[in-house]
């Protein structure tokens, strides 16, 4: 297989002792996952301030927090789909989720919250895979249940606010069929055992479902896999945000791209929303206590950041008014980086935070405050989808606002 | 894996130098295959005349041809689907073709016309599957040139006399979704990469493609990967007529079957249509002249059987008086075993050409007519078969007779 300048293979990283695949991600003991070193090891490139600029200049609106605080830090062709949207041509979004768990937590929330500007910034269409095939596979759920979450992972998703007439929703398990399986065989072939156990690690003893599941998750960047959306357009740009874990796909999809005649899909791709506990790495669904959920009450949230929020705070307040914060490790000030959109109040708590003369828990209230009223808008929000709205998201139809 | 008494992996017999999986067929050199071995390899049962008469007794019809002279030769559970249908349970037919080629020879025929008996004397519904997704990565065909190939194919079965009320016909890329692609997961589930290097003899260098296909040809034995047939009743027994060499496909389904919560499907297997050449092999779509094709004029009929077919009969008129045919090892003989349906007539050939009084002229003369008048029969029949007719037998719906 032509790599074409990428690097497709890329397991573990022996020597740095962090490992970063779609299953698993945890850095160095005791440290934090290397972003720079990761660039390197996938490939990819680092999302610099003259990109944030001319997104901001073609879409006439301020970059997203996420973007001018580089929680989306890396990408793939960003460039070559700003060229393309400058010059007229179409493109279209393509994020996703494995529906494992019922509730979302905050870190599964930061790839729709940015879609949604995406969407609105660009005004294009997207399509959100939810992979109850994966999760059914890899959490060994039953089919129905697989199913059960896609749904109710979609109400969470449709609350973040996605134009329904811009927005296509769809779980592998009522989807896959047509022009999405035909797509799916035709990165299959081009892909060799040897490829995934590169690129995947997976091993002899894994199941067929497993090593075919890329191709799953590699179909939708690809517009021939949507005939209801993209009719006969089947070579339109795809730009996937996303976190970084799902890079391995994307290599995938990428090498494979031009050897069935589509266009490489390009990528935005985020760093992990960190545990309470700590940077080491990502939230967890199996410990409800490294996590704010949606479902959460402003009472959870607040006994949570206080009990379990790892703070860069002095153990005395003698030795906090005189060495101040540690910035670099303290989840409350990171949290804040994700959804305190005010830049001047940010900096202010971390300039006074920093130099000691605030304490973690005047931090960590207005932590929970944000958090709170975040949570409860989306609760709310997510109370008012109704199952017909469901139905209307995922129902396979041409889309009325495809690029206007 | 539990095997549960049958042999799942079995691979070539080194021993014997016969190798049988589903792509391919060879004796050991200058041999014929050896079928009781292969019983004994496969851990199928042969289907002796006891079961042949229940089958008469059960249907008030005389035995198939292929029934009574052996063409299908070995089973796995017939006597279980027999004694369900005379409790008054209800079972299926399932059976498939890949269509690699543009022509069916008469080799790919033998399946059709026996399940075509079938479902008329048991008045049960057919599901036959086209395994375009699978010839696409095979034969390294365009998607769209195997759907093309499916849909041909499709005129030339539906020529075989099937009754449209009892039968489904569908190509994979056409059909794999919903119900039926949840049973493919429901499979993979349950086969590790191990277990199919076994079964089917993969290796890391084969695509990812190929080592998930067997779910695509596994799923169709359960009925609940047919809801628009089987609506609710999920667990309707499967008998699956095929020829032999599509044995590893159906022991990897019955090995999977009860954990997964769904009845083993049983197997009615035939032995492989001999070359014009011999009976190494089974006949080979690559080489025009090892095979009568249902294409083929009648004087290319005429020209095949007497420059090809390989005869038993000696090399000079004197020493054929004299030591007779051997009928062992004669194409023509074998042939009219297939499809001269008079038994009287069958054995007075063999008693007179074994004897040396008839000559291979004369054998070759009545196989002709026999192979043309039959030809000639399905080319009138695929020519009548219109694409509203194939649309009919495609239509994913309920079939107005399914066990009456």
């Amino acid at each position: 297989m032509e790599n074409d300048g990428e690097k497709m293979e890329v397991k573990g990283d022996e020597e740095n002792g962090q490992v970063v695949t779609p299953w698993e991600v945890s850095a160095k003991e005791g440290g934090k996952i290397d972003y720079d070193k990761l660039i390197d090891q996938f490939g990819c490139q680092r999302l610099d301030s003259t990109l944030i600029e001319r997104v901001e200049r073609l879409t006439g609106r301020p970059a997203h927090v996420f973007l001018r605080r580089g929680v989306f830090f890396a990408h793939r062709d960003l460039s070559e789909i700003l060229d393309a949207y400058e010059r007229g041509e179409k493109f279209y979004l393509y994020t996703g989720r494995g529906p494992s768990s019922e509730a979302l937590h905050l870190g599964h929330l930061v790839p729709f919250m940015f879609t949604k500007y995406l969407q609105d910034a660009f005004k294009v269409p997207l399509v959100i895979q939810l992979t109850d095939d994966e999760k059914c596979m890899w959490k060994n759920l039953s089919v129905e249940e697989s199913i059960r979450l896609a749904r109710e992972n979609a109400k969470d998703i449709i609350a973040c606010g996605f134009d329904v007439s811009r927005t296509f929703i769809f779980t592998d398990f009522n989807f896959v069929g047509g022009k999405f399986y035909q797509n799916m065989i035709k990165i299959a072939k081009c892909v060799t055992l040897n490829k995934v156990f590169g690129i995947f690690g997976f091993t002899n003893e894994d199941h067929i479902g497993k090593v075919f599941f890329p191709t799953t998750e590699a179909a939708p960047a690809f517009s021939s896999s949507f005939p209801h959306l993209f009719a006969g357009q089947d070579n339109v740009r795809c730009l996937i945000p996303c976190a970084i874990d799902q890079d391995p796909y994307f290599r995938m999809a990428r090498d494979v791209a031009p050897r069935i005649g589509y266009q490489k899909p390009a990528l935005i791709e985020s760093s992990f929303f960190p545990a309470l506990q700590g940077e080491a790495g990502k939230m967890s669904g199996s410990d409800p206590n490294s996590a704010i959920y949606v479902t959460d009450t402003a009472k959870d949230i607040k006994n949570k950041v206080n009990r379990y929020a790892f703070s860069g705070g002095q153990d005395s307040i003698e030795n906090h008014r005189k060495y101040g914060a540690n910035l670099e490790v303290d989840i409350p000030v990171k949290y804040l980086g994700f959804f305190l959109e005010d830049d001047a109040e940010l900096e202010h708590v971390k300039t006074e935070y920093g130099a000691g003369r605030m304490l973690t828990g005047e931090v960590k209230k207005r932590l929970i405050d944000v958090l709170s009223e975040m949570v409860e808008r989306h609760q709310r929000a997510r109370a008012a989808v109704t199952d017909e709205m469901v139905d209307a998201f995922m129902a396979a139809r041409p889309l009325p606002h495809m690029f206007d």
